[in-house]
């Protein structure tokens, strides 16, 4: 099975139990289509990718491990978009979650997303309790305080941003973790692995700057120029384009040689190479090479 | 040492974590503004009296439990009191969390508390991982999909109430939770205990309605009026206040005959009986004497 299927699979078994008896019915449904469909699905299958480089031995448990960290990602997405946020209207090709369920499904809708992510490493996890508690740190500490998620948005509302803090926290916290996740649920030690996930996070946030000054709308499902009409910090307008470009590639060189030593590390190289090509559209890619 | 001691130290050693290197001053301030000075803590420290009833062998686990079901409690009142819910502007006696600190950092505090609550969890319970499955499991149930606080939360969106899964979601899973939790921390089976916390949690409830409608707004260190205000369910309401009263005590009188064999049984009755004088300001229970 791919790892774009693995991951959906498991995704639908985690929201399954979203629809319990007595459960209100406009969350559950917020909460669906918050999920699905997914965007390319980038953090879960790294995490599966590199537990297969380290020869998993609990599929079900890399699976929990994936699943977590997009329905994590998904959270993050709902609550970034919020009115006193980004005030975001369109996700995925689709409206934002509070134009489409209101403000106040899409709080809970993240809510009940991160509390979901930690139900469901535990819930798949039963069979290697001794690997649990790595795996809640992990995912916590990707996207709480002091330096996951939260910590990132929280830095927006500082008069005075330290960037690679906030450039850390935001996205190269949860890419950490997919690496990191995936090494400890194959009972790896997971600290050699931070660095590869915060490499491709650093390479996949300037893509993002590239993508939102370079693409259209349509390409990317959401609208462009965000980061100017923020004010956020941005590598594209820091570097210009084609220096934004060569700063990727050279990230990603970075990344591949970071692989720590595991049974499939070719594979799991050639696989990251592989992604890369499509964090952004091949216009962009064309215009630089 | 007593139980509101062990619940303040527990919870100031989970805050702690909060201000880590590189972490974003105004959400670490936001989130201790969040949690301290508490209210009664009433759902901690009965999960503390529970763990000792059940002759607790990990106090550093039943400590992590307290913890995080409190901070579960604060999560949830920080984002109850946002300008899309309640818009309430005080809170124990101060400023909501958004009006001190803005909406931004309101949802972000939130968000960044439930994370530290599963943390808080299993950073403490390392000493027993065996029983941190169990652990996580009663904690998620009671704060996410598809009956914990946030479905209670939502079924103020829904246009029609199922009254008793609203009332069930909202107050009563966390202080099963909080049973529960005492009980399994303690290596006691937990199922038996949740009927306990669920009668608790109601009679809490009715407390709650008849403060809203009879207290003053310095008795209870928020605004007065709010049920009727929001048009939410009341038993207050319901019943009047006398009939309210007299629910309360049969509830209490059932949740005293609900608790399950354990080594401390009389002792928790005890303080059941003892705390819940204190769910009600004493000229209210004079009146309805």
């Amino acid at each position: 099975m791919d790892d774009m299927t693995r991951t959906e699979q498991a995704l639908t078994g985690a929201i399954a139990h979203v629809d319990g008896p007595g459960a209100p019915p406009g969350l559950a449904e917020a909460i669906r289509y918050s999920v699905f469909p997914g965007g390319a699905r980038i953090r879960p299958r790294l995490c599966l990718a590199v537990a297969q480089a380290c020869a998993e031995d609990r599929p079900a448990l890399s699976d929990a491990a994936a699943a977590s960290i997009e329905l994590l990602h998904c959270a993050s997405l709902v609550h970034d978009d919020l009115p006193c946020f980004d005030d975001a209207e369109m996700r995925r090709g689709k409206p934002s979650v509070h134009l489409a369920y209101g403000e106040r499904l899409a709080v809970l809708a993240g809510d009940a997303l991160i509390v979901l992510a930690f139900e469901t490493l535990v819930r798949d996890g039963v069979g290697a309790p001794e690997r649990l508690p790595a795996l809640v740190r992990i995912v916590g500490q990707s996207v709480g305080m002091p330096s996951g998620i939260a910590a990132g948005q929280a830095w927006e509302c500082e008069p005075c941003v330290a960037l690679t803090d906030y450039q850390r926290a935001k996205t190269g916290a949860l890419f950490a973790a997919a690496t990191m996740a995936g090494a400890a649920s194959a009972g790896y030690e997971p600290g050699p692995w931070r660095g590869l996930g915060e490499q491709i996070g650093e390479a996949y946030q300037v893509a993002d700057d590239i993508r939102d000054v370079a693409a259209t709308a349509d390409e990317i499902g959401k609208p462009v120029g965000r980061d100017a009409a923020l004010g956020r910090p941005s590598a594209a307008h820091e570097l210009g384009i084609d220096g934004a470009v060569a700063r990727l590639k050279q990230l990603l060189g970075n990344a591949i040689e970071t692989v720590p030593n595991c049974p499939g590390r070719d594979d799991l190289r050639a696989t990251i190479l592989k992604e890369a090509q499509q964090f952004l559209p091949a216009k962009i890619l064309r215009r630089a090479a």
